[in-house]
């Protein structure tokens, strides 16, 4: 049985939910259902989420699962309403993140300690069900299954975790502002923190420059490179990021008459130390491979491709001692880093205000969707009691 | 002004040597002429010199530089003729083992220390001259240049080097057995110590169990690998690698149904720690990637793959935490770490003598070529004395 403090308790829930019905078709703000939670689960009130490009990702069907109708959002932030018997790391009233890099510490690779990945993530990556069961805990109205995405779904005022998707974090920090540590600006601290592993007084160029790429330039600044090359199509982000995020040197690539890897190669004897992707597109992973110093150079893919695309490329790009690599959250893990991150912020040495440009109400959701396609935005946060 | 011991001091010296006219076709063996070293060069008489499949890769010109004639030979032994000015840290009558992965300590490279590869490499890699003055020091009889080969040419009798090439070796090693050490097995170890960083207890997969392959076995077995699974396609190689290298498990491509790689994931639950490819096959490449861990694999490129492939990937291969890396002469700086190899092998720390299949007289260098172009052999030691 579900324990809980309040009225709900045990109870479906019926709430306001932006339900994606079909692949780039605007989403339905509607009333769904909300199953309790059942053993080991956890049901959070979501009171603010922003939106990730990885959201668009998924939405946009540009992933090989394409599973519809779903409650999309992986970056928000809440409160435990109840909790599934057995669960015991949370408790009703707590303030949580949703992580979407589960951390179960019992499943095969939590154990081996070798990434950050749990399998309860890898479960979620390619399902749209709970792995308890199965099934979903949301519904229509008229009774039809809604599938969850990426065991988060914050896209909706409530929404079932699995424990291992559940981070408790400090009430002292805003709920509209550490949604953001939920998924963005964690990724690229972490990028460069643990995958990158950036050194003190090296070079490092970041293609993108929305708030992942931004919070690439911050790890890597904090990590104490002394060169920081942004890279962007658009002038707003590039003036932004020299403004506010300390880069030392800025990149269009529509500007310049050569490659960027040139560009990059001229500037700093040859290439970077560090190269970070975080567009997602193919032709910039590539650059964002050459731009780096060919022995030694280390290039970091963070944006998601679409899974019809690849990257081709001669192993002579790896030879001379060339690493390529990539991961999920910027290393971090789900329940152990999250509320650590929470500290950091609350110290001062993460800050979350510059990422946030927009602040909207729940039914605004998919004018937010559009700012972020078109890259207008950095994080437009959603309120979800507003209407 | 050069200095030496002996009459030749100064003089160009006629000897043997093994030309390579053009690609793919015989070596010649014959008289040439070897100027004596230029300042910062150094003449060595070259003893003992074995056949790498990298030897093989040039001469059959898979490389985009496609330079000749040349001389060949990067794995050889010998002593010090004479040293030209400035030259500091070798003497004539000095054992060296000629380090084509070059160590100037003060190149750009050098100095980053974040590889082991040095400026004076990058040169010799793209070109056949001596980095001083972009000349050769062999010559036909009737006197047109013969271009060098990764700044050692151990096909000759004698041979010149730059000072950054020559690394000084304890003497009472015998040159026939640590010439080996000159490329193959001390790639194959350092790829597994240096460049994977095989951890204890971890999974192994070594695709290609020639030399080098054998050698990233032995170098995971003293890093404390558990399970080290060998793949080729020649039975005789899984049954020599079986008996005396300590492979665990071995598969050939050729008597299993399913790809190599989900035979691996069947053996490793989802695949093994650490994937070595030392074949240089796109395919193979391929396959080693994808035979690692998901989360957290590490796989590493050793084999050299023709200029003209490409090996084409989706970036997901990466995004659950992999790394793919390659590095050159298992990340070991040529004159820092080749006496320190020279010792390991005098303490028994790295034998030597499993991998000498074949000695053979200088004149038969052909016949070498065949057993390693064919998978006959591992390595043949050439002694250029003998003809
Ligand atoms: N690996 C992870 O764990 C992880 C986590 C979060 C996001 N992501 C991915 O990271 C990427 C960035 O996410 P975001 O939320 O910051 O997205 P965003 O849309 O805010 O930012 C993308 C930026 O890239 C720029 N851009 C697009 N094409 C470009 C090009 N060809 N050259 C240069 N710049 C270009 C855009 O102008 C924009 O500023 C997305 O692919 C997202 O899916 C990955
Ligand atoms: N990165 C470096 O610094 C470095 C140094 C030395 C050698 N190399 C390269 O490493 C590779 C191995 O060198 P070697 O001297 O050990 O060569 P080798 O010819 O002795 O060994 C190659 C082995 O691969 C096996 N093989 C070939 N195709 C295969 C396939 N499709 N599947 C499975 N096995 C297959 C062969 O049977 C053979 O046993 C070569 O490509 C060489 O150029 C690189
Ligand atoms: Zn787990
Ligand atoms: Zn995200
Ligand atoms: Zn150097
Ligand atoms: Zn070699």
């Amino acid at each position: 049985m579900a324990t809980g403090g309040g009225s709900t308790v045990g109870q479906v829930i019926t709430c306001k939910a932006a339900v994606a019905y079909r692949a780039g078709e605007p989403l339905s703000v509607e009333d769904i259902r909300v199953a309790p939670p059942n053993p080991g689960e956890v049901r959070v009130k979501i009171t603010h989420t922003s939106i990730c490009h990885t959201d668009l990702y998924f939405w946009l069907g540009q992933d090989k699962y394409r599973i519809f109708p779903r409650i999309l959002g992986h970056e928000g932030a809440g409160i435990v309403e109840s909790v599934g018997q057995g669960v015991t790391s949370v408790q009703p009233g707590d303030h949580v993140i949703p992580a979407w890099q589960a951390e179960c510490g019992k499943c095969f690779h939590c154990k081996a300690g070798k990434s950050n990945i749990c399998d309860v993530f890898l479960h979620h990556f390619e399902k749209g069900v709970m792995p308890l069961d199965k099934k979903t805990r949301f519904s229509t109205m008229d009774g039809n299954p809604i599938y969850h995405f990426f065991g988060t779904s914050t896209f909706s005022q409530y929404t079932v975790l699995d424990e291992a998707c559940c981070a408790k974090v400090n009430p002292k920090a805003p709920l509209e502002k550490i949604c953001l540590l939920g998924c963005g600006v964690a990724t690229g601290i972490g990028s460069a923190w643990r995958i990158g592993k950036v050194s003190p007084g090296s070079s490092v160029a970041v293609f993108g420059l929305g708030t992942v790429g931004l919070a690439v330039v911050e790890g890597a600044k904090t990590a104490g490179a002394s060169q920081i090359i942004g890279i962007d199509r658009k002038p707003e982000k590039l003036h932004l990021a020299k403004e506010q995020f300390g880069l030392t040197d800025t990149i269009n690539p529509k500007e310049v008459s050569k490659p960027v890897e040139q560009v990059i190669a001229d500037m700093t004897n040859g290439g970077v130390w560090y190269g970070f992707d975080c567009t997602g597109k193919v032709e910039v992973i590539y650059s964002a491979l050459e731009s780096t110093q060919k022995a030694g150079g280390v290039s970091v893919i963070v944006g998601l491709v679409p899974s019809t695309e690849k990257v081709s490329f001669h192993p002579e790009e790896l030879l001379f001692g060339r690493t390529w690599t990539s991961g999920l959250f910027g290393g971090f893990k789900g329940r152990t880093d999250l509320p650590l991150l929470v500290e950091k912020f609350l110290d001062g040495t993460i800050n979350l205000d510059h990422y946030i440009t927009h602040n909207l109400p729940f039914s605004k959701i998919n004018e937010g969707f559009q700012l972020l396609q078109e890259a207008k935005c950095l994080r437009a946060v959603l309120y979800t009691d507003k209407l």
